[in-house]
């Protein structure tokens, strides 16, 4: 049976956020740790920090905010224009999957 | 600035339909052959060949007809399927581009 795929991202020059960069994201909020969250991905901590350095840039806003020191030897945490994006991106996907669902079986799925 | 970027395609056990294989029909239908078509594409004959064989099977019906022989040395020819096929396939595409560039426009574009 025929079946709709996608993909959809933003783009500055590159690629500036998708699924990706947002699910990183996600995991650096409920672990408060890069590292943390890179090791859940198998990604090495250099191309984890890599992949938020190229999105802050191409999004033109920090993502992370870093606390060094401390008895825990510090964390990376979300800022607040980096929650807004989640949200944005995450609304704004699941508005498309809908759209895309709803054309698709118009188109494909009429008979 | 922010840009939106997408892919769609249609999928069954493997990737059944998208931009590729439409061009390449329609430059079917233009020039009267898969040869010619994939000349165009600097894409080999087999390949070429392989690519519709595939698109056949994962769609479940026959994308070309061959007209063997004659002065010409026959040429390929569109199904009245693969017709229909490109004809919802590129209203498809029409339309999921105006849905999903509306609503980026709405979550990213606001401001």
């Amino acid at each position: 049976m025929l079946k709709l795929r996608y993909k959809i991202w933003l783009d500055n020059s590159g690629k500036a956020f998708g699924e990706g960069p947002c699910d990183m994201l996600k995991r650096i909020d409920r672990l408060g740790s890069l590292n943390k969250a890179a090791g859940e991905l198998n990604m090495s901590y250099s191309k984890a920090w890599k992949l938020m350095n190229t999105m802050e840039k191409r999004l033109g806003f920090k993502l992370l905010k870093r606390d060094v020191g401390g008895d825990s030897g510090g964390g990376s945490y979300l800022t607040e224009e980096a929650r807004v994006m989640i949200h944005k991106y995450t609304m704004f996907v699941q508005d498309s999957d809908k759209a895309l669902n709803k054309l698709f079986k118009y188109y494909f799925e009429e008979e």
